[in-house]
């Protein structure tokens, strides 16, 4: 089975998710479509980055990731698919795959103007439907990558918030806050040390114990974890960091760990 | 494969959507069900017809369209079905489906009785999972149209809001307001002129250019553009028009149009 | 077709639950996953057990139902499978099941720890992709139920609250609000007897009737009626009950019935 996933800003109120499955349907008829997330916030290019780039790895090899973040939508801006040795990316290039493809090995990257791919009459608002579902079921068709469209030399790619090392002491931000108001950072797990502690800025008082579940400290009380993504995470148990710790996307994270650990922390880990 | 496509007021937070689906893969298991949304405000008979009506004609024939924004279920409205050339639609009979089949040729219209294709007992507040969703299946199953109930003459048409026209000018309204908070009019793009322009009641003092996409304008910036469903769309780059010109379902918008142009719409075009 | 559903508390916003399907999918490629709901509130144990009891028995014989409202996620609380007659249940140890099971006959319980079905590295926050997906892929695939982990002797149990009867009367509460504002009550649709009536106690001096649909009394006044659950439903034609009865979960709800009918509710039907 061909997967294609979808990651948008499209939300779940309109028909916009539901006409571009019908439009992969109509070409692809065997593949199957996952969603990822419609919930990235309108217009939030790093929101879906961050998203793509958490998820898309636990997808076989040969799936198309399909992401459409697009506030540029029939702009200047060139819709692109970039093949890497495992996957399929496409999305308008605005830098929303850009995380994603930090992980993967870039062969080759397109420019999606085939018109043979493409309906007669493009709308310039919903490239979604008319330009991204129509190439990506025709990939899962077997269409030869080639053929999308010209090649292009590079792709945007959107900076990665800078993480400071100083012995004994890491620093970084929220990157994203997920939908239990747990705040992920930038900031990886490979840093946090046996014995360390971790603090925002939005709560200058307070040391955050590193426990590595929700679970470990008392219900109400702020914790940090080694996060899923692979990546420290900020919460409190059975609530919401968001709420009680007052931080949002950006805010300073501190990760106070042993000496040894933070110096071994070079380019390759962060 | 044979498609079902779902759209309802159900929203995402109970498990109405997915009983339904339950019982249609129960009957048909080699259907595929795809959803065009179920975040239709709760009773919202104009919302479900708009958003069938500006999806619909993006899945293959031979596609059943279900839709489940039935405010009265239970009591007198008949659950139909109505043949076209290309597609089955089926709902309650109160106006949701009348939209969409503005736009096809309809053939056949039957009411949902027939108890062979019924589960025994039927509850009278969830229509969608105990006579939609079994009767859909069935049909996709191969059952014959005709057999599932008596022929209806006619079914509940909602009045679709009245666009006027003068030597340049067009009026019309807003008829759905979409996630990113754009609004959808009932204009026509056919009636878009070159150097048109656009006027919200809501905004007295503002002239909105007409652009063909949204970032032609700085951001923040109102622009209407020729929308992707077919209609005239008003928009703020890079925000919420409807938080930015205030506007509401039935908001009257003008069309400033070359003489010319306008001249020419007329009732096929409207 | 294996069915797979999945009932979290996830929410739509983030990647989780399409990550949970990328791992189905790249184990058991022929599964089918359904989705109740993602939208029961966080760590709303309670929640999620009424919705997976309220869905679970429309799907075929044979379906896998995962359920991951887990908020002791990584801590003691063990990730268990329950074979029942039909199903297979699958979910962390803390009750999200136990209402569903009341319903089935349950034939064995296991705890799941077999690594061969496991990842390599397991997180502590998100169990639902490193745990309970992968496991319900491999029992998709056919792996017998025995071996994925040790026996367990018995399962977490909620509390159902308590329904009292005296003649004529019988007390409930309010044990689930719908997106439309209907509230659920555990008063089961067999105690509803002719020319019955109900209170709810936070509107003391109004008496709702008993009707068979919601539009059976004018629109924006209050009903009741038996629901599609199978418990008497507290509703309001047209509106939000919730907003107009003020209610919340745990509100006590008397119904008034005829004393004959009450005499003969008892442990079998409460």
């Amino acid at each position: 089975v061909q997967l294609i996933t979808l990651t948008t800003d499209f939300g779940m109120r309109d028909w916009f998710v539901g006409t571009m499955k019908g439009v992969i349907a109509g070409i692809a008829a065997q593949s199957r479509v996952i969603d990822l997330t419609h919930g990235i916030c309108p217009g939030d290019i790093q929101g879906g980055a961050f998203s793509l780039m958490a998820s898309c790895a636990f997808f076989a090899p040969g799936t198309i990731h399909v992401v459409v973040v697009d506030p540029g939508v029939g702009s200047e801006r060139k819709p692109i698919a970039v093949k890497t040795a495992k996957y399929v990316f496409m999305g308008p290039d605005n830098g929303v795959l850009s995380w994603a493809l930090r992980n993967e090995q870039v062969l080759e990257t397109r420019v999606l103007e085939n018109q043979r791919f493409l309906p007669e009459r493009i709308s310039h608002t919903f490239h979604g439907r008319d330009v991204f579902a129509p190439m990506a079921a025709h990939v899962a068709q077997g269409v030869p990558f080639e053929s999308l469209g010209p090649s292009a030399e590079t792709y945007v790619k959107l900076d990665w918030p800078v993480t400071t090392i100083e012995p004994g002491k890491v620093g970084g931000c929220i990157i994203h806050i997920d939908r239990f108001g747990n705040g992920i950072t930038n900031i990886p797990n490979a840093a946090i040390g046996l014995n360390s502690s971790c603090g925002i800025e939005t709560i200058s008082e307070w040391s955050i114990p590193i426990k590595s579940f929700y679970g470990a400290v008392p219900s109400g009380s702020p914790v940090a974890v080694p996060g899923s993504t692979g990546y420290l995470e900020v919460a409190v148990n059975g609530g919401s960091a968001q709420e009680t710790l007052h931080f949002k996307l950006g805010s300073l994270v501190f990760l106070h760990t042993e000496p040894n650990r933070a110096g071994k922390l070079n380019d390759a880990t962060l």
